[in-house]
């Protein structure tokens, strides 16, 4: 555990920047959450902007919750200086499987971007690595297939980190496997919370491996949601709370609290 | 009043998708109302995303808070999915009677779509029921004229359901008429509130008739208010306890607490 | 102190209409602050929109944090419609320095429109004036040289108001000298603070001189700030407690915890 719990010190010293072009209706969220975690958020997504800011961010997050063809021009542009200076890309495909616009932009970037990370529930992760998968709007969905080989071997594919979210949260790189239980129902009663994990990968990616950094982004908020959820009320006192947690969370919290598997 | 507590075990049950095309300034709070109320919120507006999922969706409550050309299209996209696929539409005419653009826009989606429920306040209803109103950027505007009647014969000439928010909100479809009186004051101290009104009643209207639905979701709103404003010590605080509030709402606690008269 | 206190009551009295063109990051704290200091918040930036928006309001808000191509045309048409009616202009240059687009477009709003009041960290406002400055993201920057010395001096070549964010607050119009000290580390633990000290500034030169106006604004927002991290247990909870802080804000408190220094 030591080796994740040294990660989130490593954000906490370096306060990376994590450019993230992200959905309006999350971002106030993916900005908080980002401060609380250590790190420095900048939201930019003019082409004339992002190409100026993506050279001096440590890593880039993009989001398509609420993508439009302005959006997708800038995240092209920042794609392309991320993959021209080197920097990490996290992709969260929101709502890839619900219409064919969102799987199509999740495809174009997968495609053409050396995509590091690319984040997204069961059905949105299903959905592009072709099993067959339900999707409701920017829920989560369903998949036919065991989930872990589908993302092993989606990971494989692409030579990227998948990251599967859910009651287990999956991480692997085609090679390595792992799962994490740590987390609450409560985190899928506030909107925003898949894009925050997202924006904590990429700040995590900033400072370690992919497969460490998603690790330890997954476990970090999972253990920080339970610690919220003792004292929340309903999902309006727990978003609060659940900041807090993530702004006070030790390594010593985290290594006893910490339920992470390695698979073969 | 069973009619209508029954209405908020419906959207629980049913958790009808609400596709939602809104402003940028309250949409965190709209996705996550929606959630607390039992449905299930997705933003989508660009033309080429709005199409497919209006397919998926349950209601369409489009909000012209902080309107511009490119998102009046993915309205209009939207809208003619809805029309086409016989999925009620919510319009919140947010501003309309402060500047032209705002009016102008709402009148034509009253002409050109089949809206369901145009929900606003005095003097947005006012000034696109042609009577004498006073609006003043986004808050609240006065009327001349008896407000319960004015509402009644809009609703009539349209066809649709207004719903009026105010001290007591009025909900009409041109037959019916209704007045709730839950409520504080509190909840016009937070900036969203009225945006938020009109998500929920996209939820309800989604499981039942329009006028039941906005009476429940205008009712359980003002119920959740009043017991938020018993604890919170300032806007900041009865947000988060606003939230809470909807999402432990009983049935129990609706049926006594529900302050709606029916009038002739 | 009187006479800033003072201000706290007309803009609660006269409750000004405050225009404002923002990013999507924190423009719901800027609405929910500006209620809580007791003005009225309305967000337009359609060009179509804004030109008459403008006239009825009491004071315009331009903020860069998220700039763009279209936002820009929005901000343009209602600065002009700023300088026509002599509505006084706050501009929030949100990253100036961290990218040449950032840096352009406030020069071109400092040149081509009387602005009232910049307000900026030290890294922003140095850059433009034209001293080296290091900017990180939107984070603060730094400056070789005295900060008050470098605010005066670009108040007097402009003849606006500037104001330098900081540990003390610094706000001159190139005459008048003033230093606030109030405030504490975790109002710089949430995303927003900034933008919500450019709101408020606008909300109290509506009402006032802007160099009062804008001591009174930092000053005040300051003073909450020290009274919610008393019982916050985190950036989560000192939000809503900042809020709630504002909002319960007194005139005896504030001339009891102001520390204001007016400088030769």
């Amino acid at each position: 555990m030591q080796k994740y719990a040294q990660i989130l010190d490593l954000v906490r010293e370096r306060n990376p920047l994590v450019h993230q072009i992200t959905n309006y209706v999350t971002v106030n969220d993916c900005a908080n959450m980002t401060i609380c975690f250590g790190a420095s958020p900048v939201m930019s997504h003019a082409p004339e902007d992002v190409v100026d800011m993506i050279k001096i961010a440590s890593a880039l997050v993009l989001n398509i919750g609420t993508l439009d063809e302005k959006q997708i021009e800038g995240m092209l542009a920042a794609a392309n200086g991320a993959k021209k200076y080197g920097i990490p890309i996290v992709l969260d495909p929101v709502g890839a499987g619900a219409t064919p616009y969102r799987t199509q932009t999740a495809e174009r970037f997968m495609n053409e971007f050396p995509i590091s990370v690319v984040k997204g529930n069961a059905g949105e992760i299903g959905t592009l690595a072709g099993v067959s998968a339900t999707v409701r709007g920017v829920d989560s969905g369903n998949i036919s297939g065991e989930p872990k080989e589908i993302a092993r071997s989606f990971a494989k594919e692409y030579g990227c980190t998948v990251v599967m979210s859910g009651a287990e949260d999956i991480v692997s790189d085609g090679k390595r496997l792992a799962g994490i239980v740590n987390g609450v129902p409560m985190m899928g009663k506030i909107s925003g919370t898949g894009c925050m994990a997202s924006a904590v990968c990429g700040a995590c990616i900033a400072v370690s491996d992919p497969v460490d950094g998603c690790i330890t982004a997954m476990t970090a908020l999972g253990i920080a949601g339970e610690e919220a959820a003792k004292t929340a009320k309903g999902p309006g006192s727990f978003k609060p709370t659940f900041f807090d947690a993530v702004a006070s969370l030790t390594n010593e919290q985290f290594m006893k609290s910490a339920r992470i598997s390695e698979y073969q």
